[in-house]
């Protein structure tokens, strides 16, 4: 799933660093800043927990414009009172002085251990070497998207080009996930940058957060919704009215890009060894079709099953059956990587060590339930995980404060 | 926590047994029969998943009186159709038969695997064999709390002898848990048997469904409702009125042993390594606190740090956090087994390797969240989980259908 080796096609206008201040234990680099020639239109999406890390009501509190951003991993600067508070704006005044920029111009992202204090000294330092060496290329992009990572195996990055108008355009993600990744969430880290104008639209604001809720808001590691969950978007402002067409043509790339950032979180899951497709088809609204997705992808008997390659779908329709949504489970049928193996309320005889084979063979697992008889005219929703193995207790247990 | 050396009571009016029939793959025993010598008024929860065995429902429409009990393990009867429906039928009626009482006095458990049909042979000769030995020792009760198991290392027994104007009287009671043990339950299997004369006040239901909510509905393993979770309840038939003072009696004696065996389940949850108990407090209703409690309860990221005796505080006020539930973070303090960590929004410094010691040298794990300024007049909910281990995912992921 490691897709750095990837082109990676880079939005004219934004320059990037990441470089290590000490703030993990290892050597790995922690602090990344990007800044954006012109200052850009924003937009963001925050994490839905009420406990929220000070950077998360920061950004919030900015969101519109902006010009620059600098994050730090290792730790989360979250449930640290008055001195975290003042710590978030420490962070964007030292970017801001830099850069001779304003200070609300300067959005701040911090991930990693919750209720320590940031060490300023190192802070302060990480962000003067990273703001000495921004540079536009795709080294310094891999360089940025390593510094955010905490428990991630490997960066993550998309990139996609699009012509509008006989012009080329190009959106641009990076996100990091692997733990408290949870349900409820606005979402995890992660950032979109593209040299597409933007407009004023009022509209935009929706269209970006309905791509975030197909997208980033359907993946689930361990349904924990972290306390510093945000996107934000970076676009050029366009002095012209949007063209709606033009704008929806956008949305739709930036969705693609996306996706396939999303699906990059549970694919590197704390110790996942297989990303989990729920699929959940039926007459009942999209959000309702969700819940029931979400409750199989939540369920630590279905992840175990399919960590230990078994076709155990009793636990998945057991699973729908206690979402809180309404369904007839005599109606309802289920497949497994493309096998069905209930049908209307009753088992399929199917060839279990078949089956079973396919999940050992395949990182990636499908299972798409029909919660009723099949009349063509279906809605649907989608929800990714990871599996649930020895590694994700042996990270979350051996690891301490 | 096997509390099966203590001494059992048993009320006087029922005979028990429990023997193998080979519905298990280990010669252990998998079907249990209790008699009740006079019809008994009967008291049932059932599991709140919409995806529900046959037996359930069987129980649900027999509910109000009945005699005798079938319960086979290793096989949950669930999802299976048209033939499981029969098949339950079935079980009651040979038990009917061979008792001479009527059909619709005699309710029906079933747990183990979804998705299988019963081997009807087996269970047949079983359930002969085991009325053919029905008895009222202590090793009968033993023999039937060891034929309902499933993945449970321990039979999960609890009696408790009070007085009610002179006379004395025993509520007991035996239950299963292990796995698939979850938030939205009715409850687990569990039957509770009293020599306690019950008259016909329909006020006794909801003191027997609030007991229920207090304490099976409490627990947790894995979140994962159930598909056959019920909890019976059998009293002899009172011809005389209810007195409201001896019943609040029975109802309280009835809520101590519920509160004993709920423990026992995620005290024995797949690879409990730890007991943790959650309690919330603050001016928010009960059902609210039960919310926050369950929340932590729940999160892997909590059961793993338990696991590894690591007291990651964060990792309980975040989940708090994304409960649903409104509270104030900053007035809000946690404490884990006796000690301060988190005080009105701020870290407290604390002798971290002090309270991870505590952790390894304690089966119960103590978890205190206060969600508000102490006034002394806050409500309080509980919780009890089980951490997340090892041997959680070997025991589910190991296991092959």
């Amino acid at each position: 799933m490691n897709q750095v080796n990837e082109t990676i096609y880079i939005p004219s206008g934004y320059s990037f660093s990441g470089v290590p201040c000490g703030l993990k234990q290892s050597a790995q680099s922690d602090l990344a800043v990007l800044v954006a020639d012109q200052p850009c239109r924003t937009y963001g999406v925050f994490t839905q927990n009420l406990v929220r890390a000070s950077s998360v009501d920061w950004n919030e509190n900015r969101v519109g414009q902006g010009r620059a951003l600098v994050i730090n991993s290792g730790n989360a600067n979250a449930c640290t009172g008055k001195q975290g508070e003042s710590d978030t704006e420490t962070m964007a005044r030292l970017v801001a002085d830099q850069l001779d920029c304003e200070l609300d111009d300067v959005f701040v992202m911090s991930t990693g251990i919750i209720g320590e204090t940031l060490p300023m000294h190192k802070v302060e330092k990480g962000i003067r070497q990273a703001i000495s060496v921004l540079n536009r290329g795709e080294i310094d992009v891999k360089c940025f998207a390593e510094a955010i990572l905490t428990t991630d195996t490997f960066p993550k990055i998309v990139s996609k080009r699009f012509v509008c108008h006989d012009r080329e355009y190009t959106v641009l993600g990076i996100a990091k996930g692997a733990g408290m990744i949870g349900p409820k969430m606005a979402t995890m880290l992660g950032v979109l940058l593209t040299d597409f104008p933007l407009g004023s639209d009022p509209q935009h604001r929706f269209a970006f957060r309905e791509v975030i809720n197909r997208t980033f808001n359907c993946v689930s590691v361990d349904g924990h919704t972290s306390t510093s969950d945000q996107v934000l978007l970076f676009a050029p402002e366009s002095l012209e009215p949007s063209r709606p067409e033009s704008t929806s043509l956008f949305f739709e790339e930036m969705d693609g890009a996306c996706e396939s950032l999303a699906k990059m979180i549970p694919s590197d899951g704390e110790g996942a060894q297989h990303l989990i497709t729920v699929e959940v088809r039926g007459l009942q609204a999209e959000s309702e079709l969700q819940a029931v997705a979400r409750a199989i992808a939540d369920s630590p008997l279905v992840k175990t099953a399919i960590f230990g390659t078994d076709p155990n779908w009793g636990r998945i329709v057991s699973a729908a059956g206690y979402s809180g949504i309404q369904f007839d489970p005599d109606e309802s049928s289920l497949w497994l990587n493309g096998t069905l193996l209930f049908r209307h309320g009753t088992p399929v005889e199917f060839d279990a060590r078949k089956v079973s084979q396919s999940l050992k063979d395949q990182f990636d697992a499908q299972i798409v339930m029909e919660l009723g008889v099949d009349s063509g005219n279906l809605n649907s929703a989608k929800c990714w995980t990871s599996d649930l193995t020895y590694d994700y207790v042996r990270v979350n247990a051996e690891y301490h404060t």
